[in-house]
């Protein structure tokens, strides 16, 4: 077991109907009298949300600002503007509420508050780009309305920068945010197409390190294949249109761990899908599990041979022992004794799987073309290489390996 | 799924060869430049390792005192007298060096030092005891030298009172540790009875809420469930003398997630046999893990009954699924179709492990004799009782049930 260290996590208040007492939650926690809301643009002021959560607020006696632009893939400008508004108007602590970019704004401009400047002189987007160091954050709430992101106990935010179509990771211990409040009743109206994406993402999370990384934490292993069955299993009743608020209880207390660090730990290994994605949906605003579903399977294809072992492993641990035990996903599933037709029908499986979930499509419709692909892996290897000419991966991915998985989606 | 919350969780820094490292991660955490050690009288200071780490924290530039006196169930007196060290020298923060037994030790003494008066008035012994809060802590860094005991990451404090031999539970968040440091290797000289004890102690942590509580959270029975089946397969190997440091590392991993409360939340359930075990080793000074081991097997024929569901599907995922896949690490395990058969499989099943570990052992060669019942199973309802005349569990546990389970065990 490689040695790892672990950054803690944000306390948590989990269940159905915990935003009605998220007023309650905030004050218990003693973050200060006034707050900055930092979501996106649309869902939530339409459906009155924004105003249950300033009224329960306003109860609590927190004064609360507004702060309502982000985008889908949020942008540096806006993490720029929010924390602006936050000092000006003297909020001592940020919410997040929303999906994954209102949280990670909320998170990057609660450093960036703190810090001063602009936030993308923070994020590592090219190598020998000397990041300044987060010093400190405003302490950041967060109140997610889906699953996927895993943003509300994370030390990452994801920005994107709208100038040069750059999305990149700002990474520190700083923005783990201070509370998280979690409401699965908020996924009761997800549509099933953003359900999918989630699930997709979800499953990316979790098994990207297991299939890059090494056998020599085999405790993570089992809570990966643990994780990723029970994801199977309640995202199969969102599939078929049967999922009540259980399935989305389950998949929501999933998501919020598969991006901690606990299923992670001890084998190295690294994100190259996401790697992969980042690109892509800076350049065409294709939502992000969209984009990961679109490659996944060629990524798959493009490097299970070089690591028959983690997925002959997944088709055990995951595929084989689901049908042994009466649940059987998908139709791909095969009995094989071969180790490298294991590994490949593993592959078989969750690119059938992605395709149930919607998220495994052909991407020239979202404009991907082959004269892109040139500008999207030089991004790759500038953004994510960390210096080097390769994303590690079971098989390193160099440029022109990039190219080709790229090919294969468009 | 029930609602719940988490209170956060530590930073970690787990590896072997993580405590030459130290010193440089305690000054890291900047939690300033004295500490005070609080370790137990024996096996640290002879082997040298008090000193190692004493030499470690100067080479980063912090001071260090030590108090080396704690119990292996550590008193009341102990921690008031370390919390008049702590603040007579001056002391940043506190080092608890050591099993559970120093780490308990270290945390309650963190928060006496700063809410001062007498450590037992901060914990709840008896119903309409007026318990102080506790209002602050010192930051606590925890360095487990063995598995077992989760204290390391965890908000609870058992100390023991020696007037009164009572045994209670300090709770709050304000002693969670700023880190926590694990080196496996402390476990490679650990001797098989005590690791025996300790690997019962885990099992507690993993079950008893799993048994005691309701079958509303899936994921979290399931994350249980793989951890059960992975802390049974390195335990045989410790049982059968052939562990090795990836044994102790996946073992380490486990206790640490035990304790955390992500494989308990959102079904209730209690620890009725952490309760029950508390007086015994208050009053003999058994280990705790024997103490567990000795009533776990009566406490489960008492129960399984009352909740056949819940142990079927224990036997089911763990005890089955291990055979299936072609390990039989009990003789005990029998093809059953029955969920009421399978359910007392499951009871058998730890009851031959238990006892692989040494730690289902009669108590009468340690002094229990029934004169002394009366007065154990009403400490337990006192202190655990939480007001009612019965312990929370699949069958209620009251006096007259506590009672016939202790008799067992004589």
């Amino acid at each position: 077991m490689d040695s790892f260290t672990l950054d803690g996590l944000s306390p948590i208040a989990f269940g159905s109907g915990a935003f009605r007492e998220a007023g309650e939650l905030i004050k218990n926690a003693g973050l200060g009298g006034k707050a900055l809301i930092i979501t996106g643009a649309n869902y939530l002021q339409k459906t009155g949300k924004i105003a249950k959560l300033d009224d329960q607020l306003a109860a609590a006696g927190i004064a609360c600002e507004i702060y309502s632009k982000i985008s889908p893939n949020p942008r540096a400008s806006e993490v720029n503007e929010a924390a602006k508004i936050i000092n000006e108007t003297a909020c001592d602590f940020v919410i997040g509420f929303g999906g994954g970019s209102a949280m990670d704004a909320a998170k990057a401009a609660a450093a960036l508050a703190v810090c001063g400047g602009d936030i993308w002189d923070y994020i590592r987007h090219w190598d020998d780009f000397e990041t300044r160091p987060v010093a400190g954050a405003l302490p950041v709430v967060t109140i997610p309305t889906r699953y996927g992101s895993g943003a509300e106990i994370s030390i990452f935010s994801v920005i994107s920068n709208g100038e040069t179509n750059e999305k990149a990771v700002l990474t520190s211990p700083e923005i783990m945010p201070s509370l998280a409040i979690i409401d699965p009743e908020f996924c009761l109206d997800l549509p099933l197409e953003q359900a999918g994406y989630a699930v997709t993402d979800i499953m990316a999370h979790l098994i990207e390190t297991y299939i890059s990384g090494s056998g020599s934490s085999p405790v993570a292993d089992s809570l990966t294949e643990t994780l990723a069955c029970d994801l199977i299993k309640n995202a199969s009743k969102i599939i078929r249109g049967e999922a009540s608020i259980g399935e989305h209880e389950n998949i929501f207390y999933i998501s919020l761990l598969a991006l901690t660090g606990i299923t992670h730990v001890g084998r190295g290994g690294d994100f190259p899908l996401h790697d992969l994605e980042h690109p892509l949906s800076a350049y065409f605003d294709v939502p992000h599990g969209l984009g990961l579903g679109a490659l996944f399977p060629h990524l798959m294809q493009y490097s299970f041979e070089h690591a028959a072992d983690r997925y002959e492993k997944l088709y055990l641990k995951v595929f084989k022992r689901m049908a042994d035990e009466g649940f059987q996903p998908v139709n791909a599933y095969k009995t094989e004794t071969g180790a490298l037709e294991r590994a490949a029908n593993a592959v078989d499986c969750f690119t059938e799987f992605f395709t149930a979930l919607g998220s495994y499509k052909k991407l020239s419709r979202y404009g991907l073309s082959e004269d892109k692909l040139d500008k999207l892996a030089s991004d790759v290897i500038r953004l994510y290489g960390h210096g080097q000419l390769f994303i590690p991966n079971a098989k390193k991915l160099r440029y022109s390996d990039i190219i080709e998985i790229y090919k294969k989606a468009i």
